[in-house]
């Protein structure tokens, strides 16, 4: 069985369009197979047959062959974290691992957990604003698998799924926000409050329930039902095109009004990436977030987003102990992050 | 004539015993000319008459001849606050510079004030713990002196002096320490109140009214009269030495706990000094202080004594001045540092 290894997401290569505001656009679509019942009602056999069909389908679409397949329960505790903190396994799934499963594209970009709250959870997760591409890469797989699959779907409803929240396109599609500018200027409150009015959600890094860190902020839809796909992503792109404007105005604002302690900001963030020798992963985030709001306004050039991408997910708990190949206390995770902070800046500046 | 540049004086090459602790060994002895009135008496012509005196005297000691002489009056304010940044002029005689005049050896470890509150005000500055040095190197200036001129002397008091502080041997003796140990446990003060009754004076950076900052510490004797300048030197050496000790040992704790924390610290502080842009003298002489603490206590080793000296010199607000050759308001000055700061660094790293 091939390792999980810390590895770089295609979403972290810092291409793709408004890369200074949006760090990605993530995709999602629930799916379950008709004639079996929800995972979390299903006895252990139930699910067992469930990913049996999957993984023969899985098997024998050719499109699929350079996708890699890792049983939840064959991962250590380590290897399943890691791969929660890169987004591409839900904490449920890591947490109840009964016949669940991953399939893993090679650049991560598209993956496909089995036997999580629905059968089938397909993601894509790009670079930038890319929402229509996104839909468009989930769409071509979901078509693929749904070829040789019957999906459990309903005239009415549309595609059924285990939690209603879910139910009809089973599409959730996210933007991951960099809003410094927002966030400084105490602007965000009002924003947020207008977003959830029109029915999106609004969190932090680590998705439902956490708290806004590094001037992360995750925008979604809520609503499923009742729109087609296109509707649901173009109304989102609308929305997150006006929050790109807000938080470009009002970065306009800060430069002129505080470019020499906004420039200080940031690089002092870079002296202290580089040279601190103990960092909490807390501390890092809101490093690499006022580093890059410096090198998005020009005040900072030596950097560049892919390396700013790479920091934040490799100070995360899991990743960093990949990276280390060790487990790690808290404590020795604060001097190891130091360690591999520098050694990306290095590999980069 | 001459004019002030930013230059490195003696006390920062780093040399000299004990240069983990004690920055400089300084000794001044305050004379006055028999037969004229102490300066805060004497008219404006009087003044003249001794400044004449001192002068002529000055010019047939060939010993004296590679020293450079400036009257204050022919100074910018500039120049004459950074003699003041350096110890080298008292802010007495910047302020008041009826005839007053400095008289300085090349290195800057020897001075002479004219016209100060006594007529002659001789200092020698040393780096680290060298008080009989300094002792030795004023009384052979002094004897040279006072082979020429008549000096103000009582068969009983010893020598006069305009203020009765200074009376006796005109003698005072101090030590600019760093004790970041014994500031950081707090046992500073039970320290501070010890030396206070056994007749020292305990200042900061700026002397007499100074606040401590960045944990330099400047220790010196209160009295002149009824003691000999070696029995003086003596006594002033041998607390100097018990304060040592007692910072050499909260030092070895502080290491034993705190191990990892202080070498975060100090090499912050030098990710700071390197990297920001914008910075107070008050935060630039703390970075100074942690970062000289991890030279140390050995967990940073790239730098030198020299260069701390020099960091903690350059940064003030009359030689950075000087360094910049402009007149800086303060926020001026506060971008100014980073840059001179920045190539202090260069030059050693």
């Amino acid at each position: 069985m091939k390792q999980v290894e810390f590895s770089l997401s295609r979403w972290m290569d810092g291409s793709g369009p408004e890369t200074d505001m949006v760090l990605s656009s993530r995709v999602r679509v629930a799916r379950n197979l008709k004639g079996h019942s929800f995972s979390c009602l299903a006895s252990n056999e139930q699910t067992a047959e469930v990913l049996g069909k999957v993984r023969s389908t899985i098997d024998d679409i050719v499109e699929l062959k350079n996708f890699t397949f890792w049983m939840m329960e064959d991962l250590t505790e380590l290897e399943k974290q890691a791969l929660v903190e890169k987004h591409l396994v839900s904490p449920l799934l890591a947490r109840e691992s009964k016949h669940g499963a991953l399939l893993l594209r090679e650049d991560e970009a598209v993956s496909l957990m089995i036997n999580e709250e629905d059968h089938l959870r397909l993601q894509v997760i790009l670079p930038g604003l890319q929402l229509e591409e996104a839909w468009r890469e989930a769409d071509y797989y979901d078509s693929l698998l749904e070829k040789e699959l019957e999906y459990a779907f309903d005239e009415n409803y549309g595609y059924l799924t285990a939690c209603p929240t879910n139910v009809g396109t089973g599409l959730r599609v996210s933007v991951m926000l960099h809003l410094p500018a927002l966030i400084i200027t105490r602007q965000i409150n009002r924003l947020l409050g207008a977003l959830s009015q029109v029915g999106l959600a609004i969190r932090g890094l680590y998705g439902e329930g956490s708290e806004i860190i590094g001037n992360l902020v995750q925008i979604s839809n809520q609503v499923t039902l009742g729109h087609s796909e296109d509707e649901i992503i173009g109304n989102l792109g609308g929305m997150i095109r006006q929050v790109i404007e807000q938080e470009q105005n009002a970065r306009q604002a800060l430069l002129d009004k505080k470019r020499a302690q906004l420039a200080d900001k940031a690089w002092r963030s870079l002296g202290l990436l580089k040279y601190a020798q103990v960092m909490s992963s807390q501390e890092a985030i809101q490093l690499i977030s006022d580093l890059r709001l410096g090198y998005d306004l020009g005040l900072i050039k030596t950097i560049n987003h892919r390396l700013l991408n790479e920091l934040l997910v490799l100070i995360r708990p899991a990743c960093l102990q990949l990276l280390a190949h060790r487990e790690l206390t808290e404590s020795e995770r604060n001097l190891e992050r130091p360690v591999q902070i520098k050694e990306a800046l290095a590999r980069y500046m």
